[in-house]
């Protein structure tokens, strides 16, 4: 049996699960491969912690090149996270033509362009499955299983904080702080949630989705984003009157060439499957021309998922060496050199507007004059009782209309003075 | 750029979508893959008929075993589908040591033990993404993704014509008969529905992931199989009263080192995402030890989904020729020499029943003693009104016992003079 060397680059949680999952597996790994996984080397800052698995006296040590460099290692996994060291020991590996296997989506999404260039040049390959999706074969299903297929758009639940987070407030009422409190407590948010909530997580993982997709470099500064910090419980209770869940949602769609990537909160119809994608679970519905649409839904963290990614990378970069294949089937392949990114203002869009009115005679027709006037027609309204004094919330849900004209309408609707507060839009996607 | 050469026996629907997708998309392929697939020979006993879809003049031909034996011809698709003429087909590619692409559910399930083999005697692959779940990356997930991954569990809803009917019944309240006069009528049935509605396709595409799953190879005739015929609309809407909805599931267990499969009408909870799954989709829920549940969604018949998973393997095919990488992953592994089917009966169940009880005092006390007497506990009851004379419906929902119980409390059950008439039996499936 032949036997192929790894070094582990960070031995944290999904480390240690990388290490226990190799351990656990390794008879069934040797069956299903005809090849022998070893541990060689593991690099971390802190050598000394316990971490509930022993490795080997000589295996962890803290001087990441030297994992990188040791003939012993023949593949690298970059478990650090973070942009700079993770980038060096990554260059360093594909120089040396060791083929690489992250989850790091932040330095993907910011510079994968140059890492990829640098595998193509050594002849290398670098492969991210846990980077989106954390357990679920969404990478492989896209890049190989889809292979034959133009991408029509792909819908993803890809951050499963936020969805941890608006499951409970749409359940239990919550607001938005006491379910983040909660999600902190339960392990499903880190101390700083900004990654998260802000969506910046999100954004990184639909770069990756959409610059596999449609083969060019999607950058990071184009994906419009917006986290779901500000949403108020009381829109995720009329939503659901109106028959809509709210998702934090990343939109990849493409039209006539062009890309259009968004990450926000957005309305989706209670009848469709995303909408019963609930708690920390992640799911991405793809749209190819050929297969219709295709959903992938699963555990979209933790460190057994997340490992379990990683392993079946590994696997697959162990068998590219074992039988010279390397770049048998790129990670990234940048075909489409005029790819690129849609003004989002283009788009073909549908709204909820929650507005905030005076409770007077006639105010309703100011407003409706307004949308007529840019184009917008109501699909549906709901009027609530009055609870704040002489102010009415209404919701509108509108039919489709350009990105533009939402703007144009919001910006005016907003300056009438029998509008009392700023009117709160979510997007509708009806998939 | 390499080239390929790709010889297909089988010129039906999914063949013409194999020809036109191939033809739609070949500067995407090219692009991703770098390959030239290039389709050189077609086999047909119809060589005349129309398809819509031109080939060049000397393409097309009635000689199979030409086709196969082409020099031109590097991988074979086989389409022709039934079981002898295609195992003496994909027998002769592999003896050429040619690799396989097949759709065949039926003849991988009877024969798929010798064919693996063949294989691998010839070193070279079969390649059956097709074969279960239609267009959805399916086995490529539990073969490749899901690698490092002891399966616990499968749950299939694999048939779009069962589903479709299933659905059909439920929401229009329609009967049996009635669903499938429509399913027939909108193309989703065959004239003979057979294989379809009494769950042998069901039972071909469990026993291929059942096999992939646990490294053996698992006898068709050990899976037990219930088709939806029998199925009245009744128990349709007295199960969605109770919170379920009835989905024909193919189950795949592993307890103890044994495997259970079977496939039948069974009760799936409504606020689970399998009770979502609607008309003629497919999905599979896979549970890993590591990655923990993963659900995978999508079209699971049709010309065009079928062909994007048959394109899938074809550049999975020709990649491993040009890499000189056969058997890099094989399709099947046979690592498992003692695994075996479980007995039925040992199985750990739960049961919708619906009994036929004679109108008078004391009578559910006696089938609540004969239940007891078997150890089977009582979850829920729904009695409804009289509904045909002095007989009335009672169903009930029990808690967990062991299969063999249910058996022989029902043979008691239904000898009881107040019993008017068969018990109506499903299994309820939690998940």
């Amino acid at each position: 049996m032949k036997t192929v060397g790894i070094g582990l680059l960070g031995f944290g949680t999904v480390g240690v699960g990388v290490v226990m999952g190799l351990r656990k597996n390794q008879g069934l790994l040797e069956n299903r491969t005809g090849l022998k996984l070893e541990l060689r080397r593991i690099a971390d800052i802190d050598v000394e912690r316990d971490r509930g698995v022993s490795v080997p006296p000589g295996v962890l040590n803290s001087d990441a090149e030297s994992v990188v460099a040791s003939p012993e290692v023949d593949i690298v996994i970059e478990l650090i996270g973070g942009l700079n060291a993770a980038r060096n020991l990554i260059t360093q590996a594909l120089q040396r033509g060791k083929p690489v296997v992250t989850a790091n989506k932040a330095l993907l999404a910011e510079h994968g362009a140059e890492l990829f260039k640098l595998a193509e040049a050594n002849r290398t390959d670098i492969f991210f499955e846990a980077s989106v999706g954390g357990g679920i074969p969404l990478i492989r299903s896209l890049r190989e299983g889809l292979v034959s297929n133009h991408i029509q758009s792909i819908y993803g639940i890809l951050n499963g904080t936020c969805n941890y987070i608006l499951t409970r407030m749409e359940q239990n009422r919550m607001s938005f702080a006491t379910a983040l409190k909660e999600a902190k407590k339960a392990g499903f948010a880190e101390a700083d949630p900004a990654l998260d909530v802000d969506g910046i997580d999100t954004a990184h993982k639909a770069v990756i989705l959409a610059s596999l997709a449609y083969g060019f470099n999607v950058p990071m500064r184009e994906v419009a984003v917006e986290g779901i910090r500000g949403l108020d419980a009381l829109d995720l209770r009329y939503a659901l009157e109106l028959g809509y869940r709210i998702k934090m949602l990343a939109v990849i769609e493409q039209e006539n060439g062009d890309v259009a990537v968004r990450v926000c909160p957005t309305l989706v119809p209670m009848e469709h499957i995303m909408a019963s994608v609930s708690g920390v679970f992640n799911a991405v519905l793809i749209e190819g021309d050929e297969v219709g649409d295709v959903l992938c839904y699963g555990k979209g963290a933790g460190r057994d998922p997340t490992a379990s990614a990683i392993l079946s990378d590994v696997v697959d970069a162990a068998r590219n060496l074992v039988f010279h294949a390397a770049r048998r089937a790129p990670g990234f392949v940048n075909y489409n050199p005029h790819g690129k990114v849609k003004a989002v203002g283009e788009s073909d869009v549908r709204y909820y507007l929650r507005l905030t009115l005076l409770d007077k005679p006639g105010v309703f027709g100011q407003i409706a004059a307004v949308l007529g006037r840019h184009s917008i027609s109501i699909a549906s309204i709901l009027q609530k009782e009055n609870i704040a004094g002489r102010q009415v919330p209404v919701v509108i849900i509108t039919h489709h209309g350009k990105e533009k004209a939402f703007r144009a309408a919001l910006d005016e609707l907003d300056t009438l003075p029998v509008v009392g507060a700023k009117t709160v839009r979510f997007r509708i996607e009806d998939f």
